[in-house]
């Protein structure tokens, strides 16, 4: 499977402020790059604490990127959450509608919340005790014909994925702005590495709409 | 003055881990950057933080720049300390030696540890009181032929000076790792904002090492 994660961060590494409120950190041509993206994934992927912060459908904004990029037959790219309590609810826009929405869960989900999940539609994979055991997860998605994920975040997410060594490419568009706070999400966060740090080539830099758009291969 | 910031940070925008050891993010090529600038610079300052954390001695590596820009017979920058409570360690590496250490403190300081700092040859500025008054302490720092200060950290301060609106320009080695951690220091951590996000120009962007060099004036 190929992972890649994509993400806007200010200048100082944050995804938004303390408050967790969406902050506009990048323009028109960056919403278009992510599109494209988006268009070429199989999947898109978010953590439960974006889900309960910004409320995310996952829905791509213009589908024309992707009928140019997988002819007019494909279907848009399913959602998922990683989400280890199955704390998704079930009124929210990743749940809601078309296309296919599926739930990485652990053991430790309450089965009464499962089961409603289930009731809504949404597809469960169930691995690991108490946390989603991220590789079994993902190898799973692979059985079910998903070969590559784009990750939108947040910060606890793919720090996970870093952790798992799952991500194979990293896109960060920095924008021209400083948000600051030591409790502001950042694009990785979790408990980080002490050593071991993970190693990263640049492949491409870009100015794009006020800022940058930094593209690196974890090696 | 000309108050411009220098930081080099991991993708995801922390100083060091959530440890706070000193980690290598940059390489030669990025020394070598950092002590041209120090070169421009009639003093340098870092938070006390950094000062706890890294017990730098902020003197220049390489002297041969400073006289190529200023002339053999220029002085080497100050040191600059900010340090509402004069925490500065009397062994610390910034106090030792030439060339002159300022301590920017406030009326919270004890009296003792104000007078163990001027015995051991620091000048303090006290401004403020219980945190540093940065635009006064600032601004007595300019009455005394300081024109050009390069902020080398922490996240503290880095943050406070963007609060007081005292930064013109901040230049980010951005490096080829990941460092994670929500407790780890970033580039700009304080309270943080909410609102009234400073706005940059990207005014440059080199690749430099691993990694990349951004330069972004503060509007």
């Amino acid at each position: 499977m190929h992972v890649s994660v994509n993400a806007a961060t200010s200048v100082d590494g944050k995804l938004s402020s303390r408050r967790r409120e969406q902050i506009s950190i990048s323009g028109d041509g960056d919403f278009a790059r992510v599109d494209r993206l988006r268009a070429e994934a199989d999947a898109i992927a978010v953590g439960i604490g974006t889900v309960s912060a910004d409320d995310p459908s996952l829905i791509r904004h213009d589908e024309s990127h992707r009928e140019s990029v997988r002819g007019s037959e494909a279907s848009s790219p399913a959602r998922i959450v990683v989400d280890s309590s199955c704390r998704t609810p079930l009124d929210s826009a990743i749940v809601a509608g078309d296309p296919d929405t599926c739930v990485l869960t652990s053991e430790a989900a309450a089965e009464s919340r499962r089961t409603a999940l289930r009731n809504a539609g949404v597809t469960l994979i169930v691995a690991g005790e108490r946390r989603v055991d991220l590789p079994e997860a993902f190898a799973t998605l692979e059985d079910r014909g998903i070969h590559r994920v784009m990750v939108e975040g947040g910060g606890e997410l793919i720090f996970s994925l870093f952790e798992a060594e799952l991500v194979d490419e990293l896109t960060v568009y920095v924008g021209n702005t400083v948000i600051g706070g030591r409790d502001a999400p950042t694009l990785a966060d979790g408990e980080g590495f002490v050593d071991g740090f993970p190693e990263l080539e640049l492949t491409s830099v870009d100015r794009l709409d006020s800022g940058v758009v930094l593209a690196w291969d974890v090696l």
